[in-house]
């Protein structure tokens, strides 16, 4: 894209992150400029940054930015208030806490160097963890390369499938995950058409996906989450393909509310179901879905949707931002690694181990 | 209710059909008086007035307001414009022409009686049919009360359920059909809750269901319509409940989108899934659900929701306003004469048939 998703602008101890505001998508193409962490904090947490790969990338510069203006004294305890003080901002996606976790374990190692505490020293540690905050940005873009590449094996010459939420290029540095496949399709020539969820409430896949896909000259069809099924059913659908947030160790997925019944209805119609997801989106640790922690948001975005009230006031809400799918219902993961068939743990433990 | 769905408002010769404009609904119960053929037409068309039953009331009546102003020697053809043009509005319900189809018969049955085509006789004309337009008016209160008695065999003390979309007062002349089912619990002192998918695109979920319920005091709580499978598998749901716009002959139903995927759910988590609906919903001409007419309805409804642009100008839109659910994936039919359990064609034809 011509305009990043994310990007850092100026030197390292000087410097900020400037992000597109997805929020104002596809209406309006703006950028903010984040110069402290809390407004890194808020941008993720309003999902103005917002896909897994990107709001890791987003908290690594976070790092920077909160580190660029302590004395050198303090500067562990600021690094490591403002580690913690990101990761509280969204508890689904694991990527983010995973980058977190890399710009810990950079600091732990530079620290061992440290002698005299002086002032360039301070610039030594700001400048590995930039080189580290960079090194996750970039790794993301040859991630999404790879995702797209291994994912052609799956999507032929004329195949239409489904997507839901955004899964793209504004969800991580690049090319993004799910959307990935599609555009490394198109580049190789194949025709393909995608129908976009609309993928309620926030409508990420009616603001964003579907203008990504028209940018670039992809055949895309815009339609409610609820018509899905119904598309299935009259087998105009050759598979699915989705991102996720975060993947336990069995293959269950967290992804954006909507993913699991999508899935449901793959299964019934027998199309294939595909998680497109980078190996940094595993989260070992976790046997199965039942631990992943779903964020549960605001009764608003369901009730008063961009500005105007469309429910009664003081309705009840639920309003999880994502749902879990069980491994049963996927058909494969596809990594920048390879392709994880059948999901399993042993599969994944293979290919996902460091 | 305390203000009518709908209702008639003056005479015979001089009256006219005031309905709730449930397009501004939750935020204001605003009446609109249609005086005339088109505006009877224009309020089917925009939702102003709709539901399966609801939309076959207002049809009816509005073929009285067609024929009040004209001149005996123009009254037929008049009368027979008017019942086409009303059954261009909308194509899905089949309500919509029972009623017409009512009207007619009764004119014809009248006509017989005709001898000089004087003033007089366009007087008995008009009040024979309006007797038949307030029998069916009166007939459908009769209904929505008996499929709320014949659905307490289906919802116990204690049972939560998902509706869908709006199978309310608002969609009928009192009770509703699927939520008659949970008012007549209630008011047998069962403790119910109930999950209001909000139905996308229209949301009449959000702004009719979840207002209704509200009013009488039930447990309700409203979710987007793609949550609906992750609240299924977490084993918070005893049972669906919906209505319908034409079931065939075999039992497939067409209801507003989204229900074939909520039933699609329902069968993979092993929960009920209920149709309740009037038998007039019944078009025994058609064999299956494969030659119901879908309406296809305005791009704006998904990208300009309530005024506010949430996608791309031009993008690809798919709007479907109803799906068809094959009755293998419904657990029984709820109407006025009995419970249709199973669903299939012996059953409803003893049933249904005059």
């Amino acid at each position: 894209m011509s305009i990043e998703t994310l990007s850092w602008v100026g030197g390292v101890s000087d410097g900020f992150l400037r992000l597109i505001d997805q929020t104002l998508l596809p209406i309006e193409l703006r950028t903010i400029d984040c110069r402290n962490t809390e407004s890194v904090w808020e941008a993720i947490k309003q999902l103005r940054v917002r896909g897994a790969p990107a709001i890791g990338i987003a908290a690594a510069y976070g790092m920077i930015i909160g580190i660029q203006n302590v004395t050198v004294n303090s500067l562990e305890k600021r690094f490591y208030d403002v580690a913690q003080y990101l990761a509280s901002s969204r508890p689904t996606a694991v990527n983010l806490f995973w980058a977190i976790d890399r710009m810990k374990r950079c600091y732990e190692s530079v620290k061992i160097k440290l002698h005299n505490g002086g002032a360039e020293e301070h610039t030594m540690i700001l400048n590995e963890l930039f080189l580290e905050a960079r090194k996750i940005h970039e790794e993301d873009r040859a991630i999404c390369r790879a995702i797209g590449n291994y994912g052609q094996s799956i999507i032929m010459n004329g195949d239409t499938f489904i997507t839901h939420c955004n899964a793209g290029g504004l969800a991580t540095a690049d090319y993004g995950t799910a959307l990935a496949v599609f555009f490394t399709a198109a580049e190789l020539g194949k025709k393909i058409m995608v129908y976009a969820d609309e993928t309620r409430p926030l409508l990420q896949g009616a603001r964003l996906t579907a203008w990504e896909l028209m940018q670039k000259g992809i055949n895309v069809t815009l339609i409610c989450d609820s018509m899905a099924a119904m598309i299935m059913r009259q087998g105009k659908v050759n598979g699915v393909i989705v991102g996720a947030d975060r993947i336990a160790a069995n293959g269950d997925t967290a992804n954006k509310i909507g993913t699991y019944g999508l899935a449901v209805s793959a299964f019934v119609h027998n199309i294939p179901f595909y998680v497109a997801a980078p190996i940094s989106t595993f989260d070992l640790a976790l046997a199965d879905g039942v631990d992943i922690p779903i964020e549960e948001r605001n009764a608003d975005e369901i009730c008063c949707g961009f500005g105007v009230r469309t429910a009664p006031e003081g309705v009840n809400v639920y309003n999880p931002a994502f749902d879990v799918t069980p491994a049963k219902f996927i058909s494969a993961i596809i990594t920048e690694r390879g392709i994880i068939n059948p999901v399993n743990k042993e599969n994944i433990e293979n290919l996902a181990a460091d």
